[in-house]
């Protein structure tokens, strides 16, 4: 595998699109902050404002983690089964598998409602750096200027929110170089149209996960709703009648989560030697504990599935970007580049007080490395609510602009709706969960410490869990609105174990938060002197990693190389069914029986997947893929194996996004679901 | 859950069986020092030395890891299915599965070789406790101590077996209170007579495993030779007509590999909040590289199976470790159990300087923790073989009282049988363990760690594993045997990629070993000390903690009480079709075809498995059960998950051995396997 790390050597070397033509299709770009000169030159496409606004605004961001899109005018949502899929779980019951057995609303009214979906359509942006940094000047503490950033982006957040009525956020970008402030037209009335089975959406399980080629279905359809009418929408995605051509340009539009291509060598050493391995042990504890848990029953089994789905899909993740970070010759390429740059700005006496920044986040990795896996860590439904809750009334006693960000008034709404959340609760799973990550939390901070022994209450974890589980009142949500309502008085009188425990917990929950609060301040001062030092040796055309804010990536459809194999761009229906007898046997290589069904019917070359060298990474899920003239081609759902070093390197020779073709959802839609009224609406 | 720990705190304390009847049946007893009083005033028995003489010798022991015992005169072995298990599957292929399939030999010369298989079956024990300790004197530095100890345990050891042509192991009892001499006659060619199908020995699976009520035929025959003939055995067990009764006491003969009982608080600290938590995350990370191996189809699932059975087995196993340590309860008792014996202590003139022993152990604990994962830990095969090759040339430079213990002379031929095994190794298995065990490694020490530097070559672990396994030649016995003639200068020389990675790694394996060796050293000197301060004040009438040495222990057949309810003490042939039913449909309960298929001549309420409360841990695996006249009456296979604490800690609350019923072997071989033949052996 030949990385090409050389481009991220330019980047960090300030010498990005310097290269013209011959530079590769790296980059998440900023909407605001096109990189039109390139497409122009490279591919002769002229990117208009009203190009970029169409498309923008045709993006939908679904906030459990994922992109989507608008593909009707009235109110389609098109994303993919692993994004919907927590909202098809809390939808599903013991009785009907809707996550696995998929769904269809033949009707308007046979749409069901999703409990505590929220999606937001990004439809400005504003730039505000100069606004927070003047109120985060250079002789505060970490501290205050925690406290000082925290009140100026509440400000801000609250006075645009206020003026405009959208859900207003501020973002920050370059590490902390830039703020800008996203409007969002927030949708809350959310239904599911249509889901295929989870065995085409996920065919090949977990051992075809993040690998090509590949046959998945891997798309579902939700409908907005405004004032319990299908909502009208002005900007939506046509369907392309054929899709890519090979070697055709085509566009990403969504949300990548997070990259680290900013992080100095001595963060990455922290990432590489320390956190991840940490994750990693962590998400092998967790796979297991659920898997565990499933083999008591196909309803156990069912219960757990769709995180264990989420932590298999992120442990597969992190193996991913160990063993890139672990390769020699990626870590001196980004030494030696960073060398390069360090000289530069050494050498340049505007910058040369910068040099600094670069040991100040060395010694931000030394503090996070202390604290590493040293906090209160649960995982648990009824934990997080009581903990929501008890900090809840807590902080509602302080000015909003004062109080930890997630409970300031403009986001209150929001978290309502998660809080409140009919979504169902099995308290069977949700006592496992909750003694496997007291277990991992005592053996991280060992028994003896006082908050564990505090935490367990004199009882092992798993009778600890019990005893929570059984006392909480909090998973019935009219007893979570009552705790709510009898307010800081009522919270701390509350006799609810499950709450009690959180009180006793608090304080040191409080006391991490800031800790890690004031390591995130000094880091971001830190990188935004690195950013501005990039942005001063060559120019602010460059792309800021990853935030799960809305990003336009692009690249050509096209195959690779693999162990001196051509890997085609595309497969197609008719491979799917030979991919299935290959598999003969094996779990989760049984395509479902409406496609066997509809065999007949299909023409088994119509296109399923494809490949294409676009840029993206975990939170691309559900991103639409657009050609030129903004027709939808594809459904971004995956990237290949070689694609997890995209976390920190980008490269195009052999790492891949992977698609669901336009065609695939069509044809499926009409011949395999007999769902031709809403293959009719398709782009219309 | 009510443990009865009193009765640990009662050894500690020194007050262990003085309250005559009333104890509890604890203890993993030595053959040369039974409980002959205990067992003639609670059970009425009177234990002869011929009663113990014969017992002893009905026993065999499998190197690789568990129990057994001599069923014929012509040489029949029984064991379980999971301690053969690594025989099965290194004599079953891709096309023959004996280890999923079961085998039956229908005649002599049917019977299959295993390849490496060694047995030992104990003839005399001597006590070399004064020799050993005038070897050791107090004003030896550690690495002093080590090689002395090293020294005369090597000379008694060879002198034993020069005069005994027999295999001698000098065993360290009580942390190093007690060193006993165990001669040995070894079996080396071992045949497999018959298996059952996995299904049915492992009925349930992972889920089932450390349950109960359990329906396991987890049984398997072999027979030893002596000069191509079966060989004929003096000592062998009866066959019991029907088993134990209800309440009936039973005996189980067997080698329990490790407890922890008689650790200091600190060094049960050290296993609770740093060594269980780390081999834990190894054991997940080792489990889902095994399964995610075996996602690629069937025959990879299959070369995965065996290993994948033990690191799971284990990692229940370390659950239910830290489950009962963190559990604050148990660990209060322990801890005011150690601090009435140190006040004990203080208090006697005589054993006052003995107290300094309990901080010696708490100091190395600390060290210990230090090196915890720093050391060069890589699990393959081949990595393995390079690795003995390298050391073995290199000590043999050595006279062999002064070689690592594993290369002296008198071990030479087991070694050598393991080296030169003709089992076959899987090279895309072994390449993935070694990847995957570098990029642990990796984590753990550091990715800048020269060892790590020089370990992977420039290369990541993914490819660096590729090259040397591609590289190796030492897959092929012939290519072992060749090296190994070439001596020191050949492999020094040798330009086999995997033996010349072993030599760059080799000064720091030894480095670390001595490391290790010399804390083992301080922690056996200080273990002497509490272990006579322990003999001091209640006499030398207790049992030392488990060594994968020959034990005794003892109790009744008893159901118990779990969530309220009567778990009864046996289950029936009948019940594992019922259990069958009641898990249809989940991974692991499909009784084999042969069971369905002779459903109707079984005597369906023949007992399968039952429990009683002896003290067993893992290594008592295929131990014989037997009732008070030596008739064998069932085979260990399991202890229920309340036993798992038994590491540190007896109860027989709830804690139960668990047993494959005599009559279910019998009544299976006749009427499923139709083995009459080999039925009408059993006991004669």
């Amino acid at each position: 595998m030949r990385l090409r790390v050389f481009l991220l050597l330019n980047l960090l070397a300030g010498l990005l699109l310097t290269a013209g033509g011959a530079t590769a299709d790296e980059g998440m770009w900023l909407f605001n902050d096109l990189p039109k000169k390139q497409l122009k030159e490279k591919y002769g496409i002229d990117v208009t404002d009203e190009w970029a606004e169409h498309l923008m605004k045709s993006c939908v961001r679904f906030n459990v983690g994922g992109s989507a899109s608008f593909i009707s005018s009235n109110g389609l949502v098109l994303t993919n089964h692993h994004v919907g899929s927590d909202t098809l779980f809390k939808l599903s019951t013991a009785e009907r598998d809707i996550l696995k057995d998929g769904f269809l609303a033949r009707t308007l009214g046979e749409e069901l409602k999703a409990p505590d979906l929220e999606l937001n359509q990004l439809v400005e942006i504003r730039d505000v750096t100069a606004e927070v940094n003047a109120a985060v000047t250079s002789e505060l503490t970490p501290e205050q200027a925690v406290a000082a950033r925290r009140a100026v982006i509440s400000k801000i957040e609250q006075e645009a929110s206020d003026k405009t009525g959208l859900r207003c956020n501020v973002i920050t970008l370059y590490g902390g170089g830039r703020y800008h402030l996203y409007h969002f037209k927030k949708y809350t009335d959310v239904r599911l149209v249509w889901a295929p089975e989870s065995s085409i959406a996920f065919f090949g399980g977990d051992a075809d996960n993040f690998e090509y080629p590949r046959y998945n279905l891997d798309a579902c359809i939700f409908r907005v709703y405004e004032n319990d009418q299908p909502a009208k929408i002005e900007h939506f995605l046509k369907w392309s009648p054929n899709g890519p051509g090979e070697d055709e340009i085509t566009f990403v539009a969504g949300n990548p989560g997070r990259t680290s291509r900013i992080l100095t060598v001595s963060a990455l050493k922290f990432q590489r030697d320390q956190r991840i391995p940490f994750v990693l042990n962590s998400l092998c504890r967790r796979e297991l504990a659920l898997q565990q848990f499933g083999l008591a029953g196909p309803e156990a089994a069912r219960r757990a599935k769709d995180e264990l789905f989420g932590v298999q899909n992120s442990r597969k993740v992190y193996f991913g970007r160990v063993n890139g970070l672990q390769d020699p010759a990626i870590f001196a390429a980004k030494t030696s580049a960073e060398s390069a740059l360090l000289a530069k700005v050494k050498a340049d006496p505007k910058l040369a007080s910068s040099a600094a920044a670069w040991d100040r986040v060395a010694e931000v990795q030394k503090r996070r490395g202390e604290l590493l896996g040293k906090g209160v860590t649960v995982s648990s439904r009824l934990f997080e609510i009581a903990e929501t809750i008890v900090q809840m009334v807590e902080e509602d006693q302080k000015p909003t602009g004062q109080r930890l960000p997630e409970y300031s008034d403009a986001g209150r709404a929001s978290l309502e709706q998660q809080l409140y959340s009919t979504a169902p609760i099995y308290p069977d799973l949700d006592q496992m969960q909750l003694a496997d990550s007291m277990t991992r939390m005592v053996e991280l901070r060992g028994a003896d410490d006082p908050v564990c022994v505090a935490m367990l209450n004199g009882k092992s974890p798993t009778d600890r869990a019990a005893e929570l589980t059984n006392g909480t009142a909090l998973a019935d949500v009219a007893a979570r609105k009552a705790l709510v309502q009898s307010g800081l008085a009522g919270v701390r009188n509350s006799t609810d174990p499950m709450v009690a425990m959180i009180r006793a917990l608090d304080p040191e929950i409080r006391r991490f938060r800031k800790l890690t609060d004031e390591l995130d301040e000094l880091e971001r001062q830190a990188y935004a002197q690195i950013a501005n030092a990039i942005f001063a040796t060559q120019g602010t055309s460059t792309y800021p990693d990853a935030t799960f804010s809305l990003r336009l990536s692009f690249g050509p459809v096209k195959g690779y190389i693999e162990d001196g194999k051509q890997v085609p761009a595309w497969t197609d229906f008719g491979g799917a069914f030979t991919h299935e007898l290959a598999h003969k046997g094996q779990e989760n290589y049984d395509l479902p029986p409406s496609w066997h069904a509809a065999k007949d019917k299909l023409n088994l070359s119509t296109p399923f997947n494809f490949v294409s060298t676009a840029d993206i990474i975990g939170g691309n899920s559900g991103s639409p893929v657009v050609n030129k003239n903004l027709e939808l081609v594809g459904l971004i759902f995956d990237g290949n194996i070689q694609s997890l070093t995209g976390d920190f390197v980008y490269s195009d020779t052999q790492s891949r996004a992977v698609s669901v073709h336009s065609s695939a959802i069509r044809e499926a839609l009409r011949y395999v679901y007999k769902a031709e009224e809403l293959a009719d609406q398709l782009g219309k």
